[in-house]
């Protein structure tokens, strides 16, 4: 079924232990798309500048994405830089340009306002409830967010979460927005705050879900060569809705396949810089990576 | 089958970010052999003092385990105190006093040595080694380390690991055995040091089992409240060996349905200080949580 996606386009500067890159194609939509492009054709809503290269909206469409809701804007693409530590544990931004992204209003395309499955990329809180409220009549949307609009803009935050069924957040955000340290816990807290779902990302210790009905636990995947994690949890979040939708149930059996291939997408994604290493994979490639990691945790 | 355990006995001083306790019973065997005793009646190997309580001893007795090889030294019981951090992922040690541990040669019992089964709890290598002299002929043997003797033993241990079938390390010895950082790495080069299988704590973030036939993933079970967390690892393996032990078969979907049990016997350890969480339990109390944990990996 169908599914939207709002969020970023970018231009990303990445530093890593072992290498540099500038002007890498990024943001939260475009690795979501990409992700998700494996399962179901998903429709992107997003600002980029007068800069931003027609070989790179190619690239989106030569994906199956739909790209009829990225507007271009006078001024420059959102572009961001970012630092890893070797561990790849630590990640310092170092440079945020919002650019166009600074007045970005989204406008949903008529044509894709009857959109079953939505996905609310990070963005301030207001923006994505400015998003929602384009979207007729909605199954299932998830959102994301960060600390930033924890800290600032929280009435808003609180707002979205009581819209939405599902929320996708990290460990630190989860204890930061609920005041856990205990992550299950966490998880607890946010699903009293609204949502049926929380989705709860640990970087290389895995992600679990945790719902009125379902409760399930999953160890990332072993990627042997981290070669950028830039993305990997707009990636997840892309493969796990990408499956949804194609599903069109958000009932436990599917969603509990779909961290799987939420965590197939992401690992993926880390293997290299950019969209290339997950919009380059074949079904079977994918298929080949869900079979091994089901092997990996089935008992 | 049977299954024997060498290893310590011990008072503990324990701090928590909550809680301080003197002179709890303690020491790595005596969490395995209670955790194991839910599946397979332990046999004992150790040292204790003549402080010891003879109603320690016999709580160990009541919980099915053989203690003819608690051997009684002049001296006092080896103590060690502890101290945690409010998140847990710190300990310091405070003290270690080895007393009667200092000069101790296991002398496995006669009616011990025909044990099929056998954990070699953290010592001297050079110790563990002496131990498994004096084991006939074992089906399965599992070895346990520090990073002390990583540092200060490392070709007694290196002996050790060609003599045995399965090492457990946490990832921080892991690391420092191979000098590899990501984990999935470090555990084939574990591997690549003689046993055939290793199975790799991560603390809250679970466990994994990787050998030549077997590659298997484990998130831990979620505990709320965690009390104190002494004894985990050794429960771990206590659950794990104990079940193998029970089954008489190291084949993979035994090592897998293992490493769910030594997640249990972990969890219930934790909640509470030294053995009495965990020796008070009920069969169908581990059943259950058993259940619990398999509904939450279960795709």
């Amino acid at each position: 079924m169908s599914l939207l996606v709002i969020g970023t386009l970018a231009y990303d500067d990445i530093e890593t232990a072992h290498e540099k890159r500038q002007g890498v194609l990024g943001g939260s939509a475009t690795y979501f798309a990409v992700a998700a492009s494996h399962f179901a054709p998903p429709r992107l809503v997003g600002v980029v500048g007068q800069d931003f290269a027609e070989a790179d909206l190619a690239k989106l469409r030569s994906a199956g994405v739909a790209t009829e809701g990225v507007e271009v804007a006078d001024g420059k693409t959102f572009r961001w830089g970012g630092r890893y530590e070797a561990d790849w544990n630590t990640r310092h931004t170092t440079f945020t340009d919002l650019n166009v992204l600074e007045h970005f209003q989204p406008k949903v395309p008529e044509g894709f306002r009857d959109s079953k499955f939505v996905f609310l990329a990070n963005a301030a809180p207001a923006v994505q409830l400015q998003a929602l409220e384009q979207v007729e009549h909605p199954d299932f949307v998830m959102a994301d967010t960060m600390n930033l609009w924890i800290d600032v803009a929280r009435p808003d935050l609180e707002s979205l979460l009581r819209r939405i069924d599902a929320i996708i957040l990290n460990d630190e955000e989860a204890r930061m927005l609920t005041g856990e340290s205990n992550l299950i816990r966490a998880a607890g807290a946010v699903l009293g705050l609204g949502p049926r779902l929380v989705v709860l990302k640990k970087g290389e210790h895995g992600a679990f879900l945790m719902g009125g009905d379902v409760h399930f636990s999953l160890p990332a995947y072993p990627v042997q060569d981290v070669v950028d994690p830039t993305g990997a949890g707009d990636s997840f979040a892309g493969g796990f809705m990408g499956y949804v939708a194609s599903q069109g149930s958000s009932e436990p059996e599917v969603l509990r396949r779909a961290m799987l291939h939420g965590t197939v997408t992401a690992s993926f994604c880390v293997e290299d810089f950019g969209i290339e290493p997950l919009a380059g994979r074949e079904g079977d490639e994918l298929a080949a990576r869900f079979d091994d990691l089901l092997g990996i945790v089935t008992v």
